[in-house]
């Protein structure tokens, strides 16, 4: 059953650790009549923060869709001094895709989508370069070039930032996009944008990571999917993963090699993110699986 | 902190899967002033059977370590038809190593105790050789050589269960001891006999895996670990892993490489024993992590 | 620089171990002013057999393309009783898919194409269904949609290879195709037909070895990539990865994270085929990388 | 059969890479009746250099021992100006071990050195600790405790290197030793001292890299072997490995994980530089295997 027919509740959620959360979140549901199908919850001792994920079924809840939110804050939420997200699974999230001229991570992810992997809408993909429209308008999405450089970023930011508004974006995929998006543009999208980047961070942010990791020597590459933040390659971490290289491997090689990987790890971000997997505090991400 | 060193209870639950099953768990600890330090759980959809580790600090809780498995019965665990298990945190397990002659999974055993690294104590090594007689013994260790053929196996294994109830073990683990238990044996000790068989089972059991593996070709061996039951290699898995080989490595080669994937493979499982974090059911494991 | 545009010679070899090998073959290319760009070689000390592969540049060398099988035969492979296969480097293979309606590899395999990934050409696809037919025509490829069952296997095998023999392929890869070729069909392309075995071979041969992987509990599944052969799933395997799973997974996890893997798997095996790294001899295979 | 029981000579060579080379070496051996039983070479393009491993029987080899040296250099390697190490597999080479609290990388290094599977000799373990007195002890290893501060590291370094060349130590191994080394010391051993950092490189070099790691909140935990040069951490990469970690480790989780993870990058480390598979150029390994 793929996740967008199920009838069901999500609620992600961090708060103050304390005796009787579980009880108090528990009971909410049981008590009007959900069925819990998930429950997974993490402590962070140091920290003395407590998070859960729970999802349960709305076949014979007593709270009606809309009135799930302020009831939950009402009765458990404010209590605890909770923030929680409440998702709906059968609500697909609209994705937008930017792009550039490496298209791996472009056509791994459009045969995800095509395929009916992905519990996603793509309606739009933005690009720098004019090079993926075909292979993107014959799956009927629209494509969008809008060039980017030093002198006209603002205004080419906010041609972006209209096209995202119009189609309902609520999450954007850097698939190898290969601008660095400004602040403010970022700040509108908090924890809303998921970069793929092409080594094991924190080793080689920034430019040419296949280039210095041959110059290094190292046995193993990575990669990295995270949300974006200000600071360049420094978001919090979702997925990684690596594979064995070794000195026959050219640049080249490493380039060709790690294009599988990026292509994985990206899009299990992406699974992550759209099935509400996962909660960031900190910089750091709880991922629940 | 070690495990050991904590106050702390740990219930392992199975029951057929109800609404409330949660709330219940949570209510009876919470309720009795206890404090919930890690709580897992998982539903098996297909078989609809609930399972959960939960474990709680009894700084504060109103029940008498000696009552909480009564009281816990009574109150929730007849009511929904619960099959589990209460263990405490600092009860040190009583663990036996049967050994034979290669002897890199009893050094790398030995290793971790002597670091401190196993919550376990070890009164007792068994083996059908007497090689390792030293080793054991400058540890403190009782060392038994009990040769075991087809002709005399039933009087040596009653001999072995006489030493195991002597030092009361809990628990046994064959650190490739190169004999096969008889079912009688196995019987006494469900779930409580841990073996490392050296192949990515259910590929190659039985005798010489790594000749096996090395004839068909593969490009990558395994180790297992898994609960002994009457039937050879087929218990229930608790840990597997692999490493990547090539046709440079010969039959000694693989077996060079398996010995350190066993050695892991093995300590994680014992790993996961002692700390009570997995359940069997229908020859299959939960493991908690 | 990718593979097909290279002027170079690639020879595959095997043959007894003798002393002076080695020497015949760098000396053969050396005296006629080869410069060789990579050596590798791999001796089997238990059955005494001899493997290299050896690649040099074209550019001054003094002996013509077509006459290089001939010379190099008479003056080293016939002294050394050798099994050689010799390759060029600018030649791009051309390949055949076979798909049915699993359609991750099709699409992974059709990407890569489309990147320019691939050193090969793919004139034609053929599927027992016709769901993938818009997908393949809109990269030029011919698509024939070929049913077989067990009254017209012959007739459509025999339409299959009309196909193949009138698009000239060189080799077949089996893509998720579904139905199981004769012994026939097989005997025609030794060593030319690629498939994806979805488990870690030699376990779960043969039908639903997800299913069978979930039901014995293992901690671990992967993917095969093999040459077909007589006997099904016994062929020589080109490469194999797997991926951690736990309890937690369903028999629709494991299918939905082994795609993955057999995407990168049968990717890989496809590469060492097109690049001549790789040698079978008694039903293993040497790979060169 | 162990390496020590061989009667090979092992050569590894680097030189700039020119037509004819590997015919040069090869004629070498064969002219004079030695069996080439390894050969592997690795041209890197950019650099333009040529390495070479090769290894041969030595049986009825027709230039003895003593002179191989002066042959082939005046032969061969002046000819294409080579730098080459020339080894004899059965010369066992002696190795120091350096230790300091954290036990588990000399229990393990110890235990496979007891089991026979390391080609060494150890005759020497120093420390600033006398904690591992009794386990070295008694297996007959000279165990000194050396306490080294910033006031008196030049002295006690100079009680170390009188050790060293007291047991004609070959190459050291910094077993988790906490002390860095001074520039002078890592001069005398250049190539020879092998050490293991708890991160995988270039990420996290320096003090306490697993509280880092979980700052970051990475998802993978490394860990490095290398050669020690004068800039801490930064010498030429020989092994790495890594291992998955999640959210829920603490960072007393990543430090008991890690352990394993040291042990095995270590020791296989270890086992290149014992049998010659390793070759630096420019701050880079090529690792034969």
């Amino acid at each position: 059953m793929t996740n967008s027919s199920k009838n069901s509740a999500v609620l992600l959620i961090h708060c103050p650790d304390k005796p009787g959360i579980v009880v108090a979140i528990t009971e909410f549901i049981f008590k009007n009549d959900g069925n819990i199908t998930y429950l997974d919850q993490h402590v962070d001792g140091e920290r003395g923060v407590f998070f859960m994920r729970v999802e349960w079924s709305l076949d014979r809840f007593a709270i009606e869709r809309g009135k799930i939110a302020e009831y939950f804050k009402t009765l458990v939420g404010t209590r605890y001094d909770m923030t929680f997200q409440l998702h709906f699974a059968d609500e697909k999230p609209r994705m937008a895709l930017f792009v550039s001229k490496m298209a791996h991570c472009f056509y791994d992810l459009l045969a995800r989508y095509e395929c009916g992997e992905l519990d996603v809408e793509i309606p739009l993909v933005i690009s720098n370069h004019p090079d993926l429209q075909a292979a993107t308008e014959r799956l009927g999405i629209e494509y969008h070039c809008i060039e980017v450089n030093n002198d006209n970023k603002a205004e080419q930011e906010a041609r972006q930032k209209a096209l995202l508004a119009e189609h309902s974006i609520d999450f954007i995929v850097l698939a190898r996009y290969m601008q660095v998006l400004s602040d403010d543009f970022v700040k509108d999208y908090p924890q809303r944008i998921i970069n793929i980047h092409h080594s094991f961070l924190p080793a080689f942010p920034g430019g040419r990571p296949y280039h210095s990791a041959y110059e290094r020597g190292v046995k193993i590459i990575g990669a990295t999917s995270h949300y974006v933040t200000a600071e360049l390659d420094a978001g919090p971490i979702i997925e990684q993963d690596v594979v064995h290289v070794s000195h026959k491997d050219t640049v080249d090689d490493l380039v060709r090699i790690g294009r599988d990987l990026e292509k994985i790890v990206l899009a299990r971000a992406v699974r992550h993110h759209v099935h509400h997997d996962l909660l960031v505090y900190e910089n750091r991400t709880v991922v629940f699986d």
